[in-house]
């Protein structure tokens, strides 16, 4: 499976904020995520880099960087 | 693998862009991808939607729609 994890920057640290994601979309001003599942959260941030071999994707919040 | 095509949103077309993507980051007005081979390119572009598990990252060219 290819999903990915999405991180949130949050300083020096990246918290998870969603597991097995399947698609990202801009919405809005921010970022609609779905994972594998079909769940789905909204988020105000925009994607700071992604690697998808290591299954990994940085998000960044809006306004604090 | 889970590396992803990209491709660039032309229209009702959407054009291969690079294959076998495995990183996207920001950079400047526009994205720099990188291949799994190294291979880096920048276009002034936005994601538009992306879906790991179809493996299709599409890409809209900034200042078209």
């Amino acid at each position: 499976m290819c999903e990915s994890n999405a991180y949130l920057k949050d300083g020096e640290n990246e918290v998870m904020l969603m597991e097995s994601v399947d698609s990202i979309e801009p919405c809005g001003n921010g970022l609609k995520l779905m994972d594998i599942f079909g769940k789905q959260m909204f988020i105000k941030a925009k994607i700071k880099n992604m690697t998808l071999l290591n299954h990994r994707i940085i998000l960044e919040e809006i306004g604090t960087s």
